[in-house]
């Protein structure tokens, strides 16, 4: 798939060049320039790779002085979005949508989780969780204004609970129950599913022997 | 990546298949024969995909009827490993570490997570976790064989965490720090990052508008 013109390949790697960057000038309190070279050495990739990559975000770096870092970090966060706040709910507050709930990570990119639901009366840490269904789920997304939906309900009803936040209009959904999902063209799906990546570990090992 | 000859992204694939076929039987009733374009539809991918996928892990279908449902479920089982069972251990049991811990869809890939450590004296569901540090972690491992070790800690200490899982002869890690961990070139390692994840749909969504 391609994004203006980016490959999704590439725009996997993006969260990667930007963590390192952050990290180089936060906590090795590097400042200035930094080299393609030595992106590509701690990073382990091909320094081709790296020029490549980067180009899609930015001019290339000056002549032997490499990329501006600040300028570089700045311009990643704007293609990823960090700069412009998006918000979240999640449905389905077991224990993987409660891990998710509370994850502290997302905010670096701008994703903040505002609310949550949940079939049963639940609270996490202390804040009260959404009762779920489906008046409720309409009733929030008509008055607040939400980009993503995450997903974490048993496969049975994750359907139904997909077509509620398209009907309401959401376009981006994050799906982590184990099945494929029918949306409209204009919906953007993103699969996780942790098992599956598992598996996957599992049977290299398995092929291996 | 290769393995055996199989692409990664179509090892990627067949858990999806084999999750649709267990459905297929066990929701559906479905017995006898699948074909490839019930599959393709039902999956929403295009049928030279799917018999090329299945290709790699059986033999065509019959004409006019397709593939033994029971033989194909068994086929993609044993390339994935789910009948050879795998024993892994999770290191740093805070909010997704237990998550994980306690996520019972990994067992169907014959995957069973058997100990969780964590620096905090901490029990998961009334079960005593162990108490994380180096000592501790190479006698769990010098007694029992495990497979695969799932890495949930920050990322300031998980390089010393997989140190110690590579010099104890664990062959695959399964990484949630959001760090490139430096391994010898024998141990495989998935890298599995959920704010990466949430970043590119945030970033989809930005160069959308």
């Amino acid at each position: 798939m391609l994004q203006n013109g980016i490959a999704k390949s590439v725009l996997n790697r993006l969260p990667l060049y930007l963590e390192y960057l952050i990290d180089l000038k936060e906590i090795e309190g590097y400042t200035g320039y930094v080299s393609a070279t030595k992106i590509a050495t701690d990073l382990e990739l091909g320094e081709v790779q790296v020029r490549k990559d980067l180009a899609f975000v930015c001019k290339s770096g000056k002549p032997k002085l490499g990329y501006n870092l600040d300028a570089l970090t700045e311009r990643i966060k704007e293609y990823l979005g960090c700069n412009e706040p998006k918000k979240a709910i999640i449905v389905g507050l077991g224990k993987l949508g409660s891990a998710l709930f509370g994850y502290e990570g997302f905010e670096k990119y701008g994703i903040h989780i505002v609310e949550g639901f949940d079939l049963e009366n639940k609270e996490y840490e202390h804040i009260p969780i959404k009762k779920f269904n489906k008046e409720n789920l309409k009733e929030f997304l008509k008055n607040e204004s939400i980009d993503i939906g995450i997903i974490c309900v048993p496969k049975n009803v994750a359907q139904e609970v997909c077509d509620i936040l398209v009907e309401m209009n959401i376009s981006a959904i994050w799906n982590f129950a184990p099945i494929r999902l029918k949306v409209p063209k204009n919906v953007l799906v993103q699969n996780e599913n942790l098992a599956y990546s598992l598996s996957v570990i599992s049977s290299i090992i398995t092929n291996k022997q």
